[in-house]
């Protein structure tokens, strides 16, 4: 029988998470540059790494026999079980002390992403999704299912995506033919836009180059609320690589029209 | 003799704001169109006019005598004392659930901002400043001094604006030589930014075509804590305009020279 974890545990990890993140965020950190990818693209922080740790620790007391994929330290483990960390997802918001990281937890079942928190501890907002359902909670408007809205066509729907930057090349123009097609464009959330997606207040999330500790936490939260998200190509998003996030499959394939060209 | 508030004043105003703005968060808003510029530039929404009404209330009942200019309801009353106010400033993160907007409260002296306040009800977060000094206070940091850092130079700054297609023609390539310059460009947050650069988180905002109530408030706020605010050609920043908020004397002298070419 396969053991798997409840939103208590869930909580639990958040909450190990929210000890290691929270005390250091808004202090003067200390970035180090990871030495290919330099500052702007992967800063780590003492915070990403203590936070994966606690975690770490906390499903090897629990769950001793799943495996364990981490943007800190790597793979560890084997089998059908497979969580997937990212302990501070938006160190950029993070280290500019804007509150819209979380810490993004998840759990693949044979490789689909089932279970997922992501927890932005500042603001006191968890958002999460077990097979059962999606939900949000959050210090000013107590728990509520998560749900998407439906904006009708593109010319309606409000884009997300972290940096503007991340588009080069012919995807920067594509990605531009998407920007002139929408309501409204915004930068600079990464997984809070996915959390406001699933929330009902945002319609359309393109991220690319993400890795599959990026997206497999907010792939049930987006699911649960009745959003699709793939990669660009149409495949599950699991493995990371081009993603969107869409309220509803028609906006799904209207964007993905656009950015495939 | 002139009456002037004190910070207790300010802290009611932001709480007669909030009691407007917060319940409207994350509902789903009716967003008018203002006609001329429509959606993507300047969404007014209910929370917008009925918090202007709370404070511009608050305001007349405590000093009856002073001038008020906000965004939603223009001009009322002459002299020396004239409060300026945008209700919520980043409408576009208030609509899409994202707290990074916030309630900007200002006071001019004789056309200079003295006393300000920002008020981001859903973190619980405030920062403002009176002519003895500037302070931010939140759920998780308690009250503290408003203090920018000192990076050095360009290349250690990181940069904020609300969105990359405020920078038009001219302005666009000559934005682009300073995000070339700085160490890391973020975009989406409005006057957050101005209250993290504050905070000496952030070293640069660059906001263009600025209203007198979007940078009134914040600017007590980054002169307190050491900062330098100017429009584009240096002077002063009350009436609006094209304007620049630096952490530090040099790096607004090395940003200006790239953004006016």
């Amino acid at each position: 029988m396969m053991m798997l974890p409840d939103v208590d545990f869930l909580f639990h990890l958040a909450d190990v998470a929210a000890a290691q993140t929270l005390p250091r965020f808004r202090s003067r950190l200390v970035v180090d540059n990871k030495p290919k990818e330099g500052f702007t693209f992967d800063p780590v922080t003492e915070a990403d790494r203590e936070a994966e740790k606690a975690i770490r620790a906390a499903i090897g007391q629990r769950f001793p026999d799943h495996a364990i994929l981490g943007e800190e330290f790597g793979r560890s483990g084997e089998g059908d079980l497979l969580w997937v960390i990212d302990p501070v997802d938006g160190t950029r918001p993070f280290i500019c002390g804007v509150p819209v990281w979380g810490t993004l937890i998840g759990l693949t079942v044979r490789g689909k992403a089932e279970f997922g928190i992501m927890s932005q501890p500042f603001t006191g907002e968890r958002f999460y999704a077990t097979p059962e359902g999606g939900y949000g909670e959050g210090p000013h408007t107590g728990r509520y299912a998560l749900a998407v809205r439906d904006v009708g066509g593109l010319e309606n729907a409000t884009l997300f995506s972290s940096a503007p930057e991340l588009f080069r090349g012919g995807l920067k123009d594509r990605f531009q033919t998407l920007v002139d097609a929408v309501r409204l464009t915004r930068f600079g959330c990464d997984c809070y836009a996915f959390a406001m997606l699933a929330a009902g207040h945002v319609d359309l999330c393109v991220e690319p180059g993400l890795q599959p500790y990026d997206i497999v936490a907010l792939t049930p939260l987006v699911e649960r609320a009745g959003g699709v998200v793939t990669t660009f190509s149409g495949d599950r998003p699991e493995e990371g690589g081009d993603v969107i996030a869409a309220a509803t499959p028609q906006l799904h394939e209207a964007a993905l029209r656009l950015l495939n060209g």
